[in-house]
């Protein structure tokens, strides 16, 4: 670890006080942290271990506050000013260390009264961050190897319903869509191990359905077991999905947590597929929280090899624009490589490749649709086949339509799912 | 498990919609989730599975929605609807298991367009969460046992500068506090395993203190060390702390995660002093994220011994309403037992042990002062006495200027902390 490296958050500040002054108290709560002077605080501490205001932006300001509980000072003029303020960490205050590092750039720094909104917008994350974090293992290509698929997006679905089939059932839903010719399948994030079907079973059910389909396809399709649960599960899950023939696991990041992601990296032996539910939790309001710009580049530090992103014209609240935002972030590389696959989901269809593709300018994702596969007019096969020919439409530039009127798979898409 | 267990979240929920549409939607969302009906999703299937809304009480509308991204219904009429929703979750979707048990009653939730608001309010648990989870295995009683402190809060600070000492200097200054009569101490949770001071030199510096000063007082002083960290860690850590006599760790929650916690629990053998910086960033928004209610269950289940709840009058946004609700949540216990201490602390001195006093009616708590006690004009020792005789004079029920008129200590403290 160099001494003179340094983690840089910018945060995306709102405030009653000058912009100079809150990000004062930022930086200064994230290194000394108390409301009077101590003995022992010296300037030569501040000088080694201060957190430094490197530099403020200044955006419009607001007439009311966005978040409660900030206190004005005496003589404020109503306005809550705005802006993007960088602020630059010792890494020898915490160390490469993802758990330690959220404590110093997050920290207490949400609860001040001096701020009435702050989102961790951005991390710029030194060089030893890279030699304490291998990152994934598989990423596009190691993925794109495992499923034999490398000219266009890995094309899979999510089992539906997503509670309540039997192992002996979901064995034969599975079976039916990997002779249909889908790359990847992957559990809901609602069900992992639960007592109504336990992932012994459904493993057991799962690998068996896809080797019968591999024998009579040639292919196997990749299947994400979702293995979420406590730290010790998440070994026992993951080799019991290795041991009987599995690809891939799936993990709830929330759920398990950063450092839960980062345990299983440590040893897993197939990718890791990144489920982000609850990400709302910590994104949705516009001045709290983080951008998924930051969380995505501890997702993949911690070694997520698949990150879920949304879909364009999804069924959430997230525009459009932030989606894109999410899939070229994680696509830029980091240190050279730390490769995930976006995966993009929700009311996805063959209808949403061109815009995503547009997006990216790659085909490097995965594309998931539940119903807009499952449910297409002619069964799952034609419904898959509708996805590939999306994408062969968008990468050679011809308008979905055209492409549609020389492919009835893809016809019966637009006039089942193109309505909306 | 019991074939009938269910889990019941309450949400406060905001919509453009009617609240039976929202909170329908949140219940399908969290069963079948798909934006098209798909084989398979029988009426039997929903019956077995299907979350239930068990009730809704209807709250003051709003003109304007608080979250970005809710998509009205055509018509609309303007208002945003709140109201508390009940929402009961068959146990056997997903077992006895906090991570996934995030994934149903969080999960995607928060990003829905049909609401402009979602907050996790409280969370009741069945019987077979008691089972799973073992909780906290010293609370207060073990935690009292542990420094000899029984009728009184636990008293203590938080080392101070948090950040640039050197294992020989917090040696030096805990060895001081040590003597001067502190019950408790704990590193700041900026301070875990830096580089610059590595925890096995802050341990051994530290141990050595305590048990100098144990030898001429006659009484352990509790140090809570930061052992935040990855998993891996998380072991070797506490290993470490307790071969060397230490009698208390202390993690950041939301670092380590939930899972990262109950890990710890299973091999822990000294209380574990729970911090929640980052805390913030989940509960600020008042319609996002989660209360502290709610959030304090999942803690306790997991094993958080000691818990941090801010304090009154604190540096911080939160309201005194709040801390004292967050304080009371602590205290309610939970399946008979799962005691944990509120960790009361920012700003506090003696001047705030009534109103505390006043909020839970009892001592059992850990009150914890860094400038408050530190900075005493006549030193620690004076601070200490100052707090303890402050907490003497609430239980007692001497208003505080009427006990510091015949005790230096308490009135040199009102002389220096009582002006704010």
């Amino acid at each position: 670890m160099s001494r003179n490296e340094r983690v840089i958050a910018t945060y995306l500040v709102e405030t009653p006080y000058s912009l100079e002054r809150a990000a004062a108290v930022i930086a200064g709560e994230q290194s000394t942290g108390t409301f009077t002077a101590v003995p022992g605080e010296t300037d030569r501490l501040k000088e080694l271990h201060g957190a430094v205001v490197e530099g403020i932006e200044e955006l419009e300001p607001l007439d009311a506050p966005t978040l409660p509980g900030a206190k004005p000072p005496s003589g404020h003029d109503g306005l809550y000013r705005r802006g993007l303020v960088r602020v630059s960490f010792p890494l020898h205050n915490f160390g490469p260390s993802i758990p330690n590092l959220m404590s110093a750039v997050a920290g207490n720094l949400y609860e001040l009264r001096e701020l009435s909104g702050l989102r961790l917008e951005d991390l710029e994350l030194p060089p030893s961050f890279a030699a304490a974090y291998r990152g994934p293992k598989f990423g596009a290509a190691g993925t794109r190897k495992l499923v034999d698929v490398y000219d266009r997006p890995i094309l899979g679905t999510i089992v539906k319903p997503s509670i309540g089939l039997s192992p002996e059932e979901l064995g034969q839903l599975v079976e039916k869509l990997a002779r249909a010719g889908l790359d990847f399948m992957k559990d809901d994030e609602l069900n992992a191990n639960p007592p109504f079907a336990p992932l012994e079973a459904k493993v057991k059910a799962v690998t068996e359905a896809v080797e019968r389909a591999a024998d009579a396809t040639g292919r196997k399709l990749m299947y994400a077991f979702n293995i979420t649960g406590e730290i010790g599960e998440l070994k026992r899950n993951h080799d019991l999905v290795v041991r009987s023939g599995g690809t891939c696991v799936m993990v709830s990041i929330l759920s398990i947590g950063l450092a839960g992601l980062a345990y299983l990296n440590e040893f897993s032996e197939v990718p890791i597929h990144g489920h982000r539910n609850q990400w709302g939790m910590l994104t949705r309001s516009p001045a709290l929280g983080m951008s998924f710009t930051a969380y995505q580049k501890l997702c993949r530090l911690a070694g997520a090899d698949h990150l879920h992103v949304n879909g364009l014209n999804s069924k959430f609240y997230e525009s459009n624009e932030s989606v894109v935002r999410s899939i070229r972030a994680c696509a830029t590389p980091m240190f050279g490589g730390y490769e995930t696959m976006p995966v993009v989901s929700s009311m996805q269809w063959a209808g949403t490749a061109h815009a995503t593709y547009e997006a990216l300018r790659s085909v490097d994702l995965m594309h998931l649709a539940g119903g807009g596969m499952l449910a297409h007019p002619d069964g799952p096969a034609a419904g898959f086949e509708s996805m590939r020919l999306a994408w062969e439409a968008a990468v050679q530039g011809i308008p979905l339509e055209a492409h549609a009127a020389s492919h009835p798979a893809l016809r019966r898409a637009i006039e089942k799912y193109g309505k909306g």
